[in-house]
């Protein structure tokens, strides 16, 4: 088999909901007004599951620097323990590159073109690519898992690399 | 006494110790290289302190209307049972108003101005005001509580309202 050629799928919450939650503030969103008015909250718009193995919850930043152009895959990770936030904090497009939980399936793997102002929360044990930013160094708030016990399993891609059309 | 005036100084971890932590990636935080070099993870900025009576962590947006200038304050707010951070989307300023736990005392209300770029989480029952966006609309991300039981007190300033001089 040659190397895999990959094109990414606008990022929806139909069609992540099988990896995990969008994160966005948007009319699909529960949300009501607090603050005397002040604040619309957008409520509870990911599922923080970090608990296991007495994990709990930390709040990180990431400075990402893109992959040179063409995008070439080569690993996918995931965290067996918990879940994975990423809200983008800088107004650009990132990649987002997933496959489902359980023994890796390279058959399965999926892209998302997010957009600025769109996070992911990957589900725990929900294969994914590391942070893809794109166009230039990008910053990203992340919620994770601090705890004991191995959080992080790798696999290589078969025929890697694989490449992202952009 | 008469109605109060309150300035505000930079937001520093320094200064800020006491009410909990500043959310920044500086030279000031740990930090590492991950993602085979693509990645600098600042990490672990923040105390996600949220599990008191079966609370668990959740990620919201918050998009919060500026006060009319000159601001002024009349209510304080704590959550006895969690942590609250708050990390700006907008490229903009904003203020924190914040006053030690335990019984509230005005003579003790302190203010910072945050920049673009620097979140707060405030220390579960750390008195604070609501979220004070600045200039225009601004967007939040919010990690904090949701669980059974009360998780927000409020207190009426003496002498409301007390104004910012910016």
């Amino acid at each position: 088999m040659s190397a895999r050629r990959l094109r990414p799928q606008p990022l929806t919450r139909e069609a992540f909901a099988p990896y995990g939650d969008v994160i966005v503030a948007d009319a699909g969103s529960e949300h009501f007004t607090i603050n005397y008015g002040q604040t619309e909250r957008y409520h509870n718009l990911a599922t923080v599951d970090v608990a296991e193995s007495d994990g709990a919850p930390i709040i990180s930043l990431f400075r990402s620097t893109p992959l040179a152009q063409p995008v070439s895959l080569r690993i996918m990770e995931r965290h067996p323990l918990g879940s994975q936030a990423f809200y983008p904090l800088s107004p650009r497009p990132y990649l987002v590159v997933v496959a489902p939980p359980g023994d890796f399936d390279a058959d399965k793997v999926e892209v998302f073109l997010a957009q600025p102002g769109q996070g992911v929360n990957y589900r725990k044990g929900v294969w994914h690519h590391y942070c893809l930013a794109l166009e230039d160094v990008s910053d990203f708030l992340v919620v994770d898992r601090k705890g004991p016990g191995n959080n992080c399993d790798e696999v290589e891609l078969p025929d890697a690399p694989w490449t992202i059309d952009l």
